[in-house]
């Protein structure tokens, strides 16, 4: 995968991010981190973010795929959606956070007012600045689709010059960053413990179905090994 | 479940959400749809939404629990959390953008271009209102809780006084709604049909591990009927 160099921490970042007065948490601090592995960890474990940006002073978010590369996040789309033509055209580019969550568990209590979701998201704010370099944008494109399924750039035709003209990609620098989340088991109140309610926690799986390949495959093409290991 | 009765239709909503500027795509717009049905099947379908709102001019976008009664969502937070504060001194309320995405499946073109993701996503614009009839507060908090297990709000505590004034809910009317889905298969141009890569949908798939008790349950106390169900 292209810029596999820039994912090692230098010696010039420190462990966590710098938390700002943005990252702090109104309530519940204790579930924020600023840890940069952690932060990472939950980023790459997903590639689907939710996009926000302001509109003629109102909010939007929109689902849009995302991939990491070291300490900058890139985004897809086409160059005609609304965020990325907003980015183009503002100077200096686009006001944006960017959040990602996973939900691990449905944590019941035996008071409704503790039932609760073990989850992991990550908040990113900052600046997203389209890509203009054709070879930064053509490793971004790498690195999206590899961020789906790893392997898999290799095993597909590159982007020509029409379809690289045609999409557009963000770059977001990972600078004001938090982590939070919840694990654990419930929190029920000690007087309540003694209620016939069943208490604990659901985990929640995720996985992949067997592939379904297209009809008119090319004769003697097998399902590659990157797709048969998921 | 409250308010079961408002989920029906009455004769005089119609079978779609009226399109605006604003749900209206600017591009891929065969993908939109104002189905008042489909949507309500998306936002049921999940209870973690993404919600977006503007602090000092700036995005944020949190993950939120949410539920569904009727043409209303209501949405689930501290009184301390930042968008329900802001909420609560707003007058006329909370200006946001909430999207619920479900991602169904990887679409693996034989190019880099037309890989794509299927997916069902919700976007609803409006403005939030911190709920204060008690009420009303009770049915929503019950919704929220059901929305995640059905049938776990009468298999649990209430929220007494106390917990009901530290939970702050947040109604935001279905008005301005739209959806957008991708489904089937890949869509690789005619003359890249012949290339040797596998191409298809690796169908992605949602679960539940095994339920884990609570060390501390009363003696006796079993696994609910509705969770083993799920």
């Amino acid at each position: 995968m292209q810029g596999t160099e820039q994912t090692e921490r230098t010696p010039s970042q420190p462990a966590a991010y710098t938390p700002t007065d943005r990252t702090v948490p109104t309530r519940a601090a204790h579930r924020a981190s600023y840890d940069r592995e952690l932060v990472h960890a939950i980023l790459d474990e997903g590639y689907v973010c939710h996009l926000g940006f302001v509109r003629d002073g109102a909010p939007v978010v929109l689902p849009t795929l995302y991939g990491r590369v070291g300490e900058r996040l890139y985004l897809h789309g086409s160059t005609g959606s609304r965020p990325l033509r907003a980015a183009g055209q503002a100077d200096p580019g686009l006001r944006v956070c960017l959040t990602v969550t996973h939900v691990d568990g449905l944590v019941l209590a035996r008071s409704a007012f503790h039932h609760s979701v073990n989850y992991r998201s990550v908040v990113v704010h900052g600046v997203a600045h389209q890509v203009t370099d054709a070879q930064e944008k053509r490793e971004a494109l790498d690195t999206l689709v590899d961020h789906v399924v790893p392997g898999r750039s290799r095993d597909s035709r590159p982007a020509d010059r029409k379809e690289l003209a045609a999409t557009a990609v963000l770059r977001l620098d990972l600078d004001e960053v938090s982590a939070k989340l919840r694990t654990g088991g419930v929190n029920d109140e000690p007087e309540d413990l003694a209620l016939p309610h069943w208490a604990g926690v659901v985990p929640l799986r995720k996985g992949y179905g067997t592939p379904v390949a297209d009809p008119d495959l090319a004769p003697g093409t097998e399902l590659p090994g990157y797709l048969a290991a998921l």
